[in-house]
């Protein structure tokens, strides 16, 4: 049976270099993709495969339609493992090496689909006919942004009608410390284009009175924050809902000071909004990025030119309740008025998503009117990593954005339960990428006492 | 006779490839060598080949050494040609079209270097033994930057003993209106770079209390002007000299209005220091200039990223009285001051040169203890160019930088004559440069008067 050995098993699927972003692993996204079909046709779910633009989803599902629905989501596509010369052992050949295997995609996210599914495997095999309805979606376009996802949910929407949605693709700082992402931040990315000249100058020749579009985006980048740290923009703040002070006091439990995270930076000092200190801030705090910022000679020496152009690429990271659409019309606005009147200015915007938060059942704040699976599946989570890891779970936001959660609550209706497998030692996006077997032989009977209350068994 | 048809002995000259940038025109390099060198033999110069680092510098001379000695510079390399598929006909190939002589190098430099040599053999076929010492240092490195010239003036000091120098290797603003450049900008040229994470961090994971190293790039290249146009660097105006009178006055004989030279420029509008107007901000004005600034995600699209680092390169051109060193330590410690503190910086200043300036014998401010030769070239070129052209030149100082005219002040305590025979519609540096004929004859009369006066005939 594939899980007598879940590490095998996850072994077996880790060797298909399933890359989404190169075309050149067509045969391992086709391979990877056939592995998770047979695993999941081992388990007893009906599997379709959906063709979209670019990699198909698998739509597996299993169950009565009167028993509970759970969708479980996963990827089945990994990041590119180049520079290969800095792996210690080749990335599609995993093995066990102190307590971990190492393998492009074991942590992100192959481990925490067979952990899942070793603990399905076990409760099914006691019980077959558990009561529990469950659809698996498993895309392979995760590594490149999930861009059919979302016209896939709206397309099968009526095959989506859950209490809610079971991801682990999310962090937690340590494997004795699991955190439940109970937040993620929203995004809007802009690009603005300052316009000079009608061509590059020289700057000895024609220095003097021509306005450098380098000084416009200088001086337009560096009004966008105050002294203090905010985001110097009118309205950005106006409706930032500030962060339960139940979540700031979690965020007492997490094993990293200030100073442990200012060490691991390595900048001379941190600078917040005075609302939030450096770790409330990454969480509960509202940003507005550069990401790039260019314009002129970009080589090594000096070159005498006055650029024709320059520009900035943002991205702003919102918080709840920021609206993508209203935060970007701000930004925009604020970038375009502060324009000096000697260049002229285009901003694009060139995507976004908005925050996505939920309160735990029961937790201050929560909605009280929660589906009766998903207010089952966060206390079952938490006793279960209790008695398995011997510490409760921190429930916690994280900086980043994961835009299909969002997707998932905008389309089906859906909160999502996101219960964090890897850790940072496990270098995901970066050579000698590991998962942690400890965490997965824990996680694994967690889930098994999950899956269990899950169907309404004790 | 060489010169009985300059125009062939410019195509000649023009045919060969010498361009200094690239090894693989070496070949081209000796030819135009051996082709001055011909010229040179032909007016009854002896020529030696010094040899440098790079390309060997040209040094001839005829005389006696109690005549009055003027030296002649110029440079017998060319810009690159590419891209050659802009140029009407080969760049090496030199032909007349329309009143002019295309070909790459025919304006900088060779073509003023055969007015000067034709205007020379006119004036010698009358007079062999014309009382007039005359050094030649013709350069081949001019078109990299002269990097061997400054060496060689000091090691050849002790036959530079003369009165002037002479060079045709500035600009005039159209075939009937010569200008007489007075004046060249300083440079000060320099880089900072502002580090702040160890590594590139995601912007969403880690956004809120990072300092961004592009933020402070922002921040410090912003604070460098003022709202007014001026350089806001504490001390940068203190030792500026302001241009005299009759220079201000001589600009408005320039066939340019501000209007003009806006829509040449193309920008939305012009801003200068309130010191100076648009066309004197660049001959009269000095100027802080960003060439580039850059860090971060520079290519299509959007990548979520803190970056480590960014920079900024700067040119600052100076004016007379202004010191490189000074400037140079002044602009230093701004951007070191102003760095804010979650961020370190590190500034190098990567160049630099002095401001040159000749006030013409006899003008207000002018030294009034002038070599008698050159007090006579001055004189001798106003009237000579009047009589030519029909038109007097025009006195003025230039945005651009020529170090080699400031070397030859401070090492050999000269000052230079600076006739300039090319136009904006040569096209240095471009496809379809080309000399304009009509300047070529006029200008070789002019100098055929020059050389006489020089000499002591009238």
């Amino acid at each position: 049976m594939s899980f007598d050995d879940p590490i095998a098993a996850l072994a077996t699927y880790a060797s298909h270099p399933s890359v989404s972003a190169d075309p050149s692993y067509a045969e391992g996204m086709v391979a990877a993709r056939e592995h998770v079909t047979r695993l999941l046709g081992d388990l007893g779910f009906a599997v379709e495969v959906i063709e979209t633009p670019m990699h198909p989803i698998l739509l597996a599902t299993r169950g009565d339609p009167t028993w509970p629905h759970l969708i479980i989501y996963g990827h089945y596509d990994v990041q590119p493992a180049d520079p290969f010369d800095l792996w210690t052992t080749p990335p599609f050949e995993p093995v066990v090496r102190g307590g971990r295997l190492y393998g492009r995609g074991v942590a992100d996210n192959k481990g925490p689909q067979i952990v899942h599914m070793t603990a399905l495997a076990r409760v099914l095999a006691k019980n077959p006919e558990l009561p529990l309805r469950i659809t698996y979606l498993i895309e392979g376009e995760e590594e490149v942004g999930s861009p059919s996802f979302k016209g896939f949910l709206e397309q099968y929407k009526d095959r989506l009608d859950a209490e809610m949605v079971l991801v682990s693709d999310t962090g937690s700082p340590n494997p004795e410390q699991i955190v439940i992402t109970t937040g993620l931040r929203g995004l809007v990315a802009l690009e603005a284009r300052f316009k000079g000249p009608r061509m590059d100058l020289h700057s000895g020749v024609h220095g003097g009175p021509v306005f450098n579009p380098l000084r416009a985006v200088s001086e337009v980048c560096a009004s966008l924050h105050d002294d203090q740290g905010n985001v110097n923009v009118p309205g950005f703040y106006d409706d930032v809902s500030e962060p339960a002070d139940w979540e700031r006091k979690e965020l007492l439990k997490m094993p990293q000071t200030e100073e442990d995270y200012l060490d691991f930076i390595g900048s001379p000092a941190f600078k917040s909004s005075p609302r939030y200190n450096a770790l409330e801030s990454v969480r509960f705090g509202p940003t507005l990025e550069f990401n790039g910022i260019g314009g002129g000679y970009q080589g090594k020496g000096s070159k005498t030119v006055i650029p024709s152009e320059s520009f900035v690429k943002i991205t702003c990271r919102l918080v709840p309740n920021q609206s993508e659409e209203k935060i970007a019309a701000l930004v925009k606005a604020a970038i375009s008025d502060r324009c000096p009147e000697e260049v002229t200015v285009d901003v694009e915007v060139t995507g976004g998503g908005d925050p996505y938060v939920v309160i735990p059942p029961g937790k201050p704040g929560s909605r009280g009117d929660e589906p009766e699976l998903l207010k089952r599946a966060f206390d079952a989570t938490e006793r279960a990593i209790e008695e398995s890891f011997g510490v409760s779970p921190i429930y916690m936001r994280e900086g980043g954005s994961i835009p299909i959660i969002g997707d998932l609550k905008q389309v089906a209706g859906l909160d999502s339960l996101l219960v964090g497998l890897f850790t940072p030692a496990d270098n995901l996006h970066a050579p000698d990428e590991s998962f942690h077997l400890g965490i997965m032989e824990k996680a694994t009977t967690a889930f098994e006492a999950i899956f269990k209350k899950l169907s309404g068994s004790s």
